[in-house]
C-alpha cells in the first residue's frame, strides 16, 4: 500500500515537472490593472473575448503549457512596453510556476534584446509584485555566477558569421555580442537556455524584428523548443503583439521548420 | 418660401449625412494633455507647429473628412501608445462626429490587431472620457450582437490563401483569424467595414507593418475608401506616426493604386 | 608667466570646444528613475551590467564623444517612448554640453520623425527638467528664425527623387515633405545639421526603420559625420533600442560605407 501510495506520489512530481498540471493552468482575468466592470464601461465585447477568447480559450489551449505562455506573454508585454498588463501577468507567471529567479532572468535578458528602457520600467512593476509576494534577494540570482559551460564550436562559428556580416559596419557590437551577449548573459544560469530562447524569439516576434528571427528559433530548437511549441507560440502572441506581428512571423517560421526538417 | 426652406433644411441634413460640415471641422489643439504654454516652455516653434501645420493645416485640408481623420488619428495614437494624446483626440473625435459606439468597436478591434495591452491602456483613457461626457452602457455595442452578412465567397478565398501560407508555421493562428477575426470580429454591425477597414490600415501604417498593407488596403477600397482618401491617410499619418513609416507605407499603397487601375 | 598661463587657458578652452573634456564625460546612473536598490530588488545582475557595460564601459568609450552619446540616447529614448530614462538622460545630456536649445530642437524635430505623440511625452517631461534647472525662455530658439542656407540644388534632387517614388501614392505627403521638413524643420538654425542628421539616424535605428537609413545615414555623414562615428552610433543604440535593431540597422550601414568608400 505504501509502496503504491509512493509510487503515485512520484508519478505526481514527474508529472508536476513535466508541466502536466496545464490543466490547473491560472488564467487570470487577462484585464491587466483594469477591472472587468471598467472594460465593459467602454466595450462589453472587450470584455467578453477577454473570458472567452484568452482566459477560457487560448490560454486553456494543450500546445504550450500555462508556464510558457505566461513567459511568451511577459516576453511581449516587456517589448511592447504595456505597463498596464504586467502586474496581473507577473502574478500569473509565479502562479503558473515561472520562478522569481527565472522572472529577475528574463528582465535582464530584455535589456538588451528590446532596449534598456524597457527593462527599466519591467523593473519598476517587478519591484512593487515582488515586494508584494514577499520575494527577497535570496531568491534571486546573483550579478556573479557560476556560468554555464560554453560549446565554443558553435560559439566561434556564431561568431565568425557575425564578425564577416556585422564587422565592417561596426566592429563595436560586435565586441559587445560577444563579451556582453554570448560569453556572458546567455551563460547565466538560473533562465534553461531553452527557456532564454523562448523569451529571445517572443520578443523578435513581437517587435516585428523578422531578420533575426531564423537564427533564434534554430536555436530555440536546438535547445529543445519543439516544433508544435513554436507554433503555437506563434498563435499565442498573436493576441499580445497584434496579429500582424503573428502574419510576419508565420512564413518566416515556416522557411526555418522545412529547412530543418530537410535536413 | 415654406417649400423653399424645407428644401434648404433637406439639403443641410443630406449635405451634413455626407460630411459636408468639414468647415466647420475641430481640430483640437493638438497638445493632448499639455497645455501650450506647457509646449512653449520646452520649444515655442514645436507650439507654432501644433497650430500652424496641424490645427489650422492638416485638419482643414479638404482630401479627407474631419470625422476620418479622428479616426486615423485614434488607430494611430493607440497602436504607438501615446496615452498623452489620447483624451483630446477621443473628445475630438466625438465632436467630429465618431459615434462613442464605433469607438468601443474602434477599441475592441485593436486589441486584436495592435495587441491586447494595447487596447487595455486605451481602454482605461476611453473610460474617463466616457464617464465624463455622460456615455453609458446604453450607447455601447452590446457583446452578442447580429452580425452583418459575410460574402462566403472572399472569405473562403482568404481563408484558403491563408491556410496555405500560415497553415504551415502555425495552425492555431489560421484557426483564430478564421473564427475570432473573419467570422466575429469584422462582422460586428456598429463599426462600418469602410471604417473599419481604416482603421486596420492606419494601425499598420502606424506601426511600420507594411507586409499586410496591400491586402488591407485592398479591402478597405472594396469597402468604399476612395484612392484619395488613401493618400491623405499616408500623409496625415506622417505626422502622428513618424514621416518613416508614411515614406514605408507609400510605394506600398503606390503598387496597389496601380495594380487595382491595370484591372 | 603670464603668457603661457594665458596660453594654458586658451588652449583649454579651444579643447573645450572641441569636446574633448570627454574623459569627465558624465556618465549618469544609467537606472534612469529607479534607485540601484530598486533595480538589485528585482535583478542584481542588471545593476551589475548598469555600471559595468554602461556608466563605465561604453558611455566611456573613445569612438563617441559623451555629448554625442546624449544626443544619440535621447532620440533612442524619445522614439521608444521610454519616459523612465528622459528625466536622467536629459540632465545628463546638459551636463555633456547639450544646450537648452539643442534639446528643444531635437524635441521638435522628433515629432515629425518618430510621430507627434511622442514629442508631446517628451515634452511634459523636459519641461520639469528646464524648470528645475532654470532653463528659461531665453534660451529656447523662437517660433520664427532666421533660416540657414539652403543647397538648392541637393534640395531640388531630393524633392525630384520623392515626387517620382512616393508621389503617385501620396501627393500630400510629398508636399508637407518639401514644405515642413526640407525647406523649414531642417533649416532651423539651433541645432547644427551634422546633429539633426545623427538625431535622425539615431530615430531611424531605434525604431527599426531600416529604409529610410541609406538617405539619412548619407545625409549626416555628407554633413561631417565620421564613418568611425557612424559605427559607434550603431553599437550604443543596441543598448538602448536593443540589439535587434543595431543588428538590422548593420548591413544597411555597411553598404553605406562601402558605396562612399567605392566612389
Amino acid at each position: 500500500m505504501k509502496g503504491s501510495l509512493m509510487k503515485t506520489s512520484t508519478v505526481l512530481a514527474l508529472a508536476l515537472s513535466m508541466g502536466a498540471v496545464d490543466a490547473a493552468a491560472q488564467t487570470g482575468s487577462q484585464t491587466g490593472s483594469l477591472s472587468r466592470d471598467d472594460v465593459r464601461a467602454v466595450s462589453p465585447a472587450l470584455e467578453h473575448y477577454a473570458t472567452d477568447k484568452l482566459a477560457n480559450g487560448l490560454w486553456k489551449r494543450p500546445g504550450l503549457s500555462a508556464r510558457d505562455r505566461s513567459i511568451v506573454t511577459i516576453a511581449a508585454v516587456i517589448t511592447r512596453n504595456q505597463g498596464i498588463l504586467l502586474p496581473e501577468q507577473l502574478n500569473l507567471a509565479l502562479d503558473n510556476g515561472v520562478k522569481p529567479a527565472e522572472i529577475s532572468e528574463i528582465v535582464t535578458h530584455l535589456a538588451f534584446y528590446v532596449g534598456w528602457g524597457n527593462a527599466m520600467a519591467a523593473t519598476a512593476i517587478t519591484k512593487e509584485v515582488f515586494a508584494a509576494r514577499g520575494v527577497g534577494a535570496e531568491q534571486l540570482p546573483k550579478a556573479a555566477v557560476d556560468f554555464l559551460p560554453l560549446d565554443e564550436k558553435a560559439e566561434a562559428d556564431r561568431a565568425a558569421r557575425v564578425a564577416q556580416g556585422t564587422g565592417p559596419a561596426s566592429p563595436g557590437l560586435v565586441r559587445d555580442t560577444t563579451d556582453v551577449l554570448f560569453r556572458d548573459l546567455w551563460l547565466r544560469p538560473d533562465l534553461a537556455p531553452r527557456d532564454r530562447s523562448l523569451v529571445t524569439v517572443s520578443a523578435l516576434i513581437s517587435a516585428g524584428q523578422v531578420e533575426q528571427i531564423p537564427y533564434h528559433l534554430n536555436r530555440a530548437m536546438d535547445n529543445g523548443l519543439t516544433r508544435a511549441e513554436a507554433s503555437e507560440v506563434i498563435s499565442h502572441l498573436a493576441y499580445y503583439a497584434g496579429w500582424p506581428n503573428a502574419f510576419s512571423a508565420a512564413p518566416v517560421a515556416r522557411a526555418v521548420f522545412e529547412k530543418r526538417s530537410a535536413n
